[in-house]
């Protein structure tokens, strides 16, 4: 089968055989995956990955109960029997493999095993460029798991990437207003449509809210959003970023401020968002190759401003 | 009257006239100061302070309706007017002064004049050496003002200095486990004797907590204290410290951990806790001097291992 394999330090289409799934696993035949910034950083070196790149999964179901049914995949493979993992936390199991990030081969290749718990059959309303999108935006929501944004709170997305107008869209339904701050008046638009209000990053006044949501990709990024939140207020950090960043202590300290890290989230309220229709991705697409494309595919997710690149099988 | 005041960048003791209350404000007649960190940082140049020193009073009111009771003094004087103020926030107050540490002549001095709002009587049953300590307990208990620490937790405070104890012996109060790191046994004695475990630094294992308190005064404490932090739990941070740090942003989105700035805190818990007796911190009085020997006091503050310095008119 073709797969994309990271393979000493660089991108590389080859062919490899078809993986065989364990008892607790699944065969999926890939439909579609999509390109995440983070899938860039592992190209420059993050974490040392080597494997199979990809780990926005949408595909067909081969083996076992879910077969024939189309499929999204959470890609934390955890043990099942950790503390984390009984407490119902295995995204954050320390044996963990993740999928096309740690030690774990991931989507961008004809065929992938996965454990049946990290499988979600995807309502027949979502159609397949729309489900794609589901693991990014589980990713949003998980700052709804965190941070009890609340109707008359008044938040910052910093980033109109393709994580920022995930973030933008699923803050919007809470009620709160939404500003969303970045550098492309193309995406920003899409947050608008959204019902979020928008600027361009040099036009930013910087008043302080209440919640402020660091999505720049940047390590600066951090600085910037502790100056825009108010005493008592909340920096949600979502940039995975291999830099170190420098802050002041005492911003944090004198002005209270909480900084909460957010990773990956839940897919089933992902899933229902877009089968309700309430979270529509369609303008989200920056473009669809063909697997065999794969390193263009990259290329084009690489350039400034791109919106989602989808590798389809 | 006497007065220790810091002018031209350096502490000097000076007589200078007793202030006049406005008709919001109380004249307090200074029994004891305590001399905090903090007011080292000021004589080093943090904030660009010039005024008296000192925030942490207990004295007599003179004029009023509290005249010749026992009071200590919330530091942060506020509008009174604004959005803060109104949402009962008054230490987050935009245009607040703050006692000794921003445009508001502080507690080293024979006299000091406060508003109202701001004092609290002590309890008849609480000693002037345990009075003097409300202001720094208070900052302890904000800790539990922002953060649910259930009894279950696992809490590791690091730095045995003046806050470092207090913070220990507040925590332990909730029935969750503490473990106090520090660098002088005769400190992390007074932390045993109010339920905490204690280690060393350098014996330390590290073993990541849920909750990390980082008190230990030093802008290195920050990475210190996010390493040995849980996947999801909670870092606080109670240094004020002018230096920058830097971390890693990916340790903090990877283990979606929660970093909580916390400053000052409330009064009445802190009076209640010394009432109650649940707090005794009779064994962190580390020297009492008399105002006129304030630059001495100050001295003795500064050397390494000191603990509570007081002042006394």
């Amino acid at each position: 089968m073709r797969a994309l394999v990271l393979q000493d330090g660089k991108p590389q289409l080859i062919d490899k055989p078809r993986p065989v799934p364990r008892d607790d696993q699944v065969l999926v035949r890939m439909t579609m995956a999509g390109i995440c910034n983070t899938d860039l950083e592992l190209v420059r070196g993050y974490m040392n990955f080597a494997g199979t790149l990809g780990h926005e999964l949408l595909g067909v179901a081969e083996t076992g109960d879910l077969r024939g049914q189309r499929v999204t995949c959470e890609i934390n493979f955890a043990c099942g029997k950790c503390d984390w993992c009984r407490r119902q936390q295995p995204r954050h199991c320390p044996t963990r493999s993740v999928l096309g990030i740690l030690e774990q081969d991931g989507a961008f290749a004809d065929f992938v095993v996965a454990p049946r718990a990290n499988l979600h059959v995807v309502p027949d309303g979502v159609d397949d460029l729309q489900a794609v999108f589901t693991e990014p935006l589980a990713a949003a929501f998980e700052v709804l798991e965190q941070v009890h944004i609340q109707p008359r709170d008044e938040v910052v997305v910093l980033g109109d990437g393709k994580l920022g107008l995930l973030l933008a869209q699923v803050i919007a339904l809470t009620g709160a207003r939404v500003l969303c701050v970045g550098k492309h008046d193309d995406h920003l638009a899409i947050a608008r449509q959204a019902g979020a209000q928008t600027v361009l990053f040099d036009q930013w006044d910087r008043t302080k809210r209440d919640v402020v949501i660091e999505a720049t990709g940047t390590a600066s990024g951090f600085e910037l959003a502790v100056a825009a939140t108010r005493p008592g207020g909340t920096v949600v950090l979502k940039s995975t970023v291999a830099d170190k960043a420098s802050l002041s202590l005492a911003a944090l300290v004198i002005d209270e401020i909480h900084v909460v890290g957010s990773r990956c989230g839940p897919f089933a309220p992902a899933l229902r968002a877009l089968a309700d229709g309430h979270i529509d991705v369609g303008a989200m697409v920056g473009g669809c190759f063909d697997l065999s494309q794969a390193l263009d595919g990259l290329d084009a997710a690489a350039e400034r401003g791109a919106l989602k690149i989808v590798l389809r099988a």
